[in-house]
């Protein structure tokens, strides 16, 4: 877990920034500031949303919304902290809830209990909910510094995370019947890394059809990593019950292509989104990060099975 | 329930305005749009959503907001509307968390089945997950009209609804093992009242600080009403089941005042309400709203309890 730090040091020649510790001191701040006002916090609810936050996995939804705003030359403060904070907490809110006993009922995550398994379901619910309010909570808070692109900012989070394309969709069509693999996924893991790309854009002002497609793809290509993971990985090292797509009889990439073809179909959405990146100011940094976060998700080893 | 319908109607001489269509109208509007996009919404959390929302209950907190925006002299669309709305939505998400097997496991609301009952847990805890998202949506959509006042607004919802102080902390005081009577009726009903008062004030840009006070004091007038009705009245009449407070062993103004006691309580919190209302163009309608609202909440007959 990182501490709170220093995560930008000015010298006189040049800025060293740290887009872990700008995240983890945001969000701590963000949640510090979900505790404040007139009223005493219920102590257990405050302590169930520190646990849902609190060590993080690898942020990866708030990386890449600081990366574009970055590669998009704005600066991780104001808008672009704000909704890279947002959508973390909507993230871990959504895991809260996929962890309950009614879906996945799984009593561990990233290595320690699951929130309802720490604090009981109801305090997972409330937890859940919370964290949901306070990600708006946090966009109204930079509304007027720039209302314009605020409002959009807020329409692509809502739009990611509630219906008919974002994660509650998701999850539902695990509730169907009938589900389309494609719908399904992009609902559920797509529709955020979309809106973290989409959002690092708007926070910098710039064109948001590029960097659409590009999240389009990443989601894609981490979901398909996470069914890899879901099949290739050991319990210790993932920090959840592993082969749960299967005993859950959920869809699933590894599952439909084999595993082979599943590391061949996540090489190629990497390298559809690498393309998609439009000429901005930070570019080639950006492509170094998606290759590096490529190698992360997928190790080298795998690769042998896709040729 | 209500059709929807011409809500405003202008002739030559007069406007006629039914709140209530205003607000059925209006909520219709909202649920539709949430199921509009790319993609097709999962149809099982689009139908448990519009079974949360309608038919809706006595629609208490729109009415308050839209009331108190009306006298201060606001049209009832645009933020006024969405507020409206917005609190709506949030009030119904909280019921259908609130029924979940977890807390209340209430099999019934408004006559019919809960919708866990009707559509299983989770979609339950999803269709609370998703009218939370779009209540903020829907917030999101009138930000550019007025973005100092919407900003103001969103706050005050998220307020209202999260932590320290919302209804998520109301709720989550239940699992805590010592419980302050009225801190937890003032998160867990209060705040959302105060919130539809004063974001009807802030709609129109006016001052705040009385409707704070003017929403305090109809919360927590609702919550003894409420109080009331689960030891006084029939299951038929109130649509679920009874005596909950009781068997659930929850704190309840009629437990701790008595029922004579807590009929004067509500008397004394309704005049406290009353003069609280500041001078504004509706100051007189507004007064005798409430004063209906009195007589709908605490019959006639009840009074004599608390001679």
């Amino acid at each position: 877990m990182l501490q709170r730090g220093q995560a930008v040091t000015t010298t006189s020649k040049s800025i060293s920034f740290d887009p872990g510790l700008v995240i983890e001191n945001a969000l701590h701040s963000a949640l510090d500031r979900a505790m404040e006002g007139e009223d005493q916090a219920p102590p257990r609810l405050a302590a169930a949303m520190q646990h849902a936050v609190f060590p993080g996995g690898a942020r990866v939804r708030p990386r890449l919304c600081l990366a574009v705003g970055l590669a998009c030359g704005v600066k991780p403060a104001g808008l672009l902290t704000a909704a890279a904070v947002a959508i973390e907490l909507l993230h871990c809110a959504s895991l809260v809830h996929d962890d309950l006993p009614c879906f996945d009922d799984a009593d561990t995550r990233r290595g320690q209990p699951s929130v309802h398994a720490a604090y009981g379901e109801r305090l997972a619910v409330l937890a859940g909910d919370a964290l949901i309010v306070h990600a708006f909570d946090v966009l109204g808070q930079v509304i007027v510094a720039a209302p314009a692109r605020a409002a959009l900012l807020i329409r692509t989070v809502s739009s990611a995370v509630g219906m008919p394309g974002g994660i509650c969709a998701g999850q539902a069509w695990e509730c169907e019947s009938a589900v389309d693999l494609s719908a399904y996924q992009r609902a559920k893991t797509g529709a955020l890394f979309v809106a973290s790309a989409v959002a690092g854009a708007q926070a910098a002002g710039a064109e948001t059809g590029p960097w659409k497609r590009f999240g389009e793809r990443l989601g894609e290509a981490y979901q398909v990593a996470d069914d890899l993971r879901d099949v290739a990985s050991d319990a210790a090292e993932l920090g959840k019950p592993v082969g749960r797509d299967v005993a859950l009889d959920r869809p699933s990439a590894a599952r439909e292509y084999g595993f082979g073809g599943a590391v061949r179909r996540f090489e190629s959405l990497v390298a559809d989104a690498m393309g998609a990146i439009p000429n901005c100011p930070g570019a080639g940094a950006l492509r170094g990060m998606v290759q590096l976060e490529a190698r992360r998700l997928v190790p080298q080893e795998w690769l042998k099975h896709a040729a």
